[in-house]
């Protein structure tokens, strides 16, 4: 394993300190669904703790806050829930009819793909106050904005993480749960197994496949020799090595098409967990243009030491924000904190930790690469397609969690049992794997409500009162023509 | 000078051979107002000769050839010349809005950016002959689908190298002219003043600028030592390069966003050039979904030796024939060449040479780097911004001509006039300088008419009609009422 940072772990990355004990900057949450990742965890006796969400969440909106319980915001005005409903139930629907191992197969793939979420938001929503929360959406899930990303892309996104409900929710959805002691200590202990065989600092910036083996060099000017080389870096970064011979065509320009997304991760930590005192869980979801974060998360440990909140700068924000001092940013961020809490200790953090992924060479970003429009439908299926004894995986890879620390386990397992196949030591129906279910972390569906199934859009809603304001005022003149004996009767 | 290739000249690729005497596979065409590069070659001592356009252009659409004079094909429909004056005015009206050194400071530049080039046809065109045509303008400036790229990015380009009439023309346009002898000349022209200061076969995998000097390190294991360097690459291949210390966050995430188009170009030889004595000269404009070229040009040498059609299979169809071998993409090419100029002679060609850019691993693409939307205003303003002692020159840095020789030469006289900047030799104000105009290549101003200038939208004129029609309607049943005696005589 040849490892280009000076840590294993990649885009995770667990930090220890007094202040702190423990703190995970890069990937942190896991939940039902993701099984195989729970499977190594319990391999390596690695424990997890549910994230806080026991008392109200916080939606701040229009400069007011607003406690909730579930896992999306509920909205007051009947256009605007029939509006975020109908956006929420297309979004699952057009996600149906895409294939999560070949997103490019969808029935309307190009169309989708020559859409930005943008535009797709701009033809499904009536209301801006769902186009707003849209874009929140997207900012959270996939760290950019519905203008850079293609509709088809991010639908099969939100898809191959179970849905809308899944992706989103705290409790029963993909940030349920974290690892006690951070997630770094999966990839640490595998790297305990192998010993020796992991090589830190050393980033690849070679890989020759003209001889018999793959021969492979890097920076601290070693050379290594394979039968097969497995490329787990995060697409865009395969640019980082000099190929010989070059890529295929449709390869060597996908790696150019695949930025990743732009995130802060900004843990503040108070003397006491103020917030649930006063009724809070402390998960913040912020609207507001002014404001950093957008989402927050309660991120003290489980047994209730080390009062903190973690917040999320997306996107947008992130670039507008990584040129001001680490300073500043705790200040803006303990404001917009102390408003949406309404609470004066807010503002006097004891502890800040935060890390800024758009400055990361050996990741480009994070949480995960985006396809801008276009793009999917012309180069995807190269992305996991082997070159000669090159294999690829990284959670980009994945058909399940694609973007999660699970994807990276999948993409991971897959290459190995590709290149076993390859060996000659597994048959090619066994490179895909299912996973049994990871009983500790049970999965419960989310059921919908007739009214969630059979609400019109604003838009059906407008169609139907047209329609029969028509019809009612022909039958009422009708009615009134006969009775007037306005009507030939026969 | 460290190079990556066995050769010189980069995206310009010059080849000689008994078949074809010499062949530009690369970069080619010049033309007036691209004054730097006419001062160079000048310089250099190497001759310009003119395209061929004395006999007919043809427009291939529907299935028929339409011979023409002139930029751009005519149309006949009066709908669909309102609708194609509207949309190159209003693209020239948009570009006189962006600055050419900072687009993203333009008035509209967050909204342009948002949108896509298809979003803004999508706008403007009401005709989808206007439509189709505009998805071939962009294929053919920009290698890419007008689904992948900003407006604001692509107004920015077209206004950079003079508008719509000054891009798209053959005589006194940018493909006016190419060079005897072929462009990769210039390259090596200075590459021989240099000697042995050019090292070949170069690859830089690593910059450091932790000590006093830069220090740069090759794959063929040479170690180089600078006060300054200046990277030339286009943006997305500083990936190439192992950063010590890393890029700052901006920089680092904007070479994952700036991919490079995608071109093969295509070079048909024949025995005679019996296009000409059919009364054309060689210039198609395809439009036609199965067709692989998009846009031809003669390019026959300019004693009327070696009778050959250039052609470029663009973007989207680039990507679909990249798969196919050599013999079958001639194969298909010829078929439409024997369509468009209804020949049969086009189905014999005596020679082919192609190149398909999208496998170079040290171009990612030609003919330049586009910018997805939403990329350029919130990355914009890092592109050439140095990085302690590394300056930034390349094509895609140029604010004249960028992605042109023209704009490779702005750029690289630039950066080393800011190293020289930073070294105390000159002033701060002389970084930045025009070029006086090539006397040999003199530059015609394009004249709009009456018409084009007032000519109305389709918008407008339905608009026109509408109100027209109301004014009408409500004028005469006035007048009517007035002498029927209907209204109040006082």
């Amino acid at each position: 394993v040849l490892e280009a940072r000076d840590r294993v772990g990649g885009r995770t990355f667990t930090v220890q300190n007094k202040e702190t004990k423990w703190v995970d900057l890069g990937g942190a949450y896991i939940g039902p669904t993701q099984n195989r990742i729970f499977r190594l965890a319990n391999e390596y006796g690695i424990q997890t703790y549910k994230v806080n969400e026991k008392e109200n969440l916080l939606h701040y909106v229009n400069g007011k806050s607003y406690p909730f319980r579930g896992s999306y915001p509920p909205m007051w005005n009947p256009f605007v829930i029939m509006d975020f409903n109908n956006l929420f139930r297309t979004m699952d629907k057009m996600g149906e009819e895409i294939p999560r191992e070949a997103p490019w197969k969808a029935p309307c793939a190009e169309e989708w793909d020559k859409m930005s979420m943008q535009q797709l938001f701009d033809k499904i929503c009536w209301t801006s106050a769902v186009r707003r929360f849209a874009t929140l959406f997207v900012n959270v899930n996939v760290t950019s904005e519905p203008h850079e990303v293609s509709a088809l892309w991010f639908l099969w996104y939100v898809k191959q993480c179970g849905g809308t409900m899944r992706i989103f929710s705290t409790s029963n959805g993909g940030q349920e749960r974290k690892f006690v002691g951070g997630s770094s200590q999966i990839s640490e202990c595998m790297a305990r197994e192998l010993g020796d065989r992991v090589k830190l600092q050393s980033p690849v910036y070679s890989i020759d496949q003209m001889g018999d083996m793959v021969v492979v060099e890097t920076l601290d000017k070693q050379t290594y020799k394979a039968k097969y080389v497995i490329v787990a870096t995060p697409p865009g970064l395969n640019l980082k090595m000099h190929f010989n011979p070059e890529l295929p065509p449709l390869r060597n320009q996908l790696i150019h098409r695949v930025p990743m997304g732009s995130v802060i991760k900004c843990m503040v930590y108070y003397k006491e967990n103020f917030w649930r005192k006063q009724g809070y869980c402390g998960s913040m979801v912020i609207e507001e243009e002014g404001s950093p974060i957008g989402l927050t998360l309660d991120d003290t440990k489980p047994d209730e030491s080390v009062p903190a909140i973690m917040g999320f700068i997306l996107a947008r924000k992130c670039r507008k924000l990584s040129g001001l001092t680490k300073e500043e940013r705790l200040k803006r961020i303990c404001e917009i904190y102390s408003k949406v809490l309404n609470s004066e200790e807010a503002l006097h953090p004891v502890h800040y930790e935060e890390k800024n992924w758009c400055e990361e060479e050996y990741s480009g970003g994070c949480y995960t690469a985006y396809f801008p429009p276009g793009i999917l439908t012309q180069f995807g299926k190269v992305l996991r397609e082997p070159v000669g004894r090159l294999y690829f995986a990284g959670t980009e890879t994945a058909t399940e969690w694609s973007g999660y620390m699970e994807g990276a386990v999948q993409a991971g397992e897959r290459a190995a049992r590709e290149v076993l196949c390859a060996m000659g030591k597994i048959h090619q129906t066994q490179i895909w794997q299912t996973e049994p279910e990871c009983v500790e972390v049970p999965v419960f569906p989310f059921h919908t409500t007739f009214w969630e199934r059979n609400l019109p859009s604003v838009g059906g809603l407008l169609r139907f009162v047209c329609v029969s304001t028509f019809l009612s005022v022909v039958t009422t003149s009708g009615l009134i023509a006969y009775k007037k004996g306005l009507l030939p009767r026969s």
